[in-house]
């Protein structure tokens, strides 16, 4: 027993629920990743403590924010640039005393997605096994099981603190040029961080 | 609370992982498929009890069976035939009265294999969540797990009996071609049979 596990943490629903299929299998810490360009990992660590779980925070590397941020500018869009962010995530994690990491990523998601390749290159370069325990349920499983047992707060993107790369990558665009440049490649959406599970 | 499930169950290591990993989230009912060529179905059922785990069998179409031993004989290697036969299993499952259908697929296996695409179609067509919780784990961490968590027995495929499709195949196949025809086309590692003691 006793294996220990970090998990990508943001304080949303998909790791949550990643967190609670885990419990009673590892030793889980619930880890976020933050390049400290904003305090969003807070409301992370706020999550972790009223689900009762190991946190912990992980610096990432400025010059990755750097690089995604424009990446993102240039593409017009934030795929590229936040796949980059969760890659160098996944690998700092890997990179610690540790038996396994894992994130929330679900089968229907678009980005970030690790596959099966990336996955094993993972594996064998950081001697870790790397876990998705969400990849196996689609959309409607997961909203199904958040139904059932986590209470969620949700609310439009630019309201909901949620300590996830795109809120970082953002402040830095902002930072850099200006609010406007949001507005050309990030999609309004809605976004959702968890306040408890239920009883 | 209280979805009810039905995990296609087998005895082996990979669908008890994943009883166990739903077992908290879900009503499972672990349901062994069978053509009734075998009675490898009451090994199922016995791992099932062990487990305490709720246990159903359910039928499948004698033709189908039929069809993918004509197809491994075709074919001369069993995946496809194999393949078809899980599809057919899920579908069955799924059109019972359930909230979910799952597998012990893992990230690693070749075969059965349900793409991101045929989950989606099961979900539509049934109206149900199909879930693959193993799908999200590769071979270390899947046998990291059972280490911790499951009593197995390991041993050569001939003396072990599971309540895989494989099991039935072989046995239809033996019946109608005769015993040769299996070493055509099932791989070697599974063809080593025992025939006796030394002299």
């Amino acid at each position: 027993m006793g294996q220990r596990l970090r998990l990508l943490y943001s304080g949303g629903k998909d790791s949550t629920l990643a967190a609670l299929l885990l419990a009673e299998f590892y030793d889980v810490t619930l880890t976020t990743a933050t390049f400290e360009i904003t305090d969003d990992w807070m409301h992370a660590r706020e999550s972790a403590r009223a689900l009762e779980f190991n946190f912990d925070r992980i610096q990432l590397d400025r010059v990755v924010a750097e690089d995604a941020a424009e990446r993102i500018r240039t593409d017009g869009f934030p795929r590229n640039g936040i796949q980059q962010v969760h890659q160098h995530a996944l690998e700092t994690i890997a990179d610690t005393d540790v038996d396994a990491i894992a994130d929330g990523t679900r089968r229907d998601d678009r980005v970030p997605t690790v596959s099966r390749a990336q996955a094993q290159s993972l594996e064998d370069r950081y001697g870790v096994d790397y876990i998705a325990p969400l990849s196996g349920f689609g959309r409607s499983a997961v909203d199904a099981l958040v139904d059932r047992t986590l209470d969620v707060t949700a609310g439009p993107s630019e309201e909901i603190t949620r300590a996830d790369y795109e809120a970082e990558l953002r402040a830095l665009i902002t930072e850099v040029h200006g609010p406007a440049a949001i507005a050309d490649c990030f999609p309004a959406h809605e976004q959702t961080y968890v306040t408890g599970a239920q009883d």
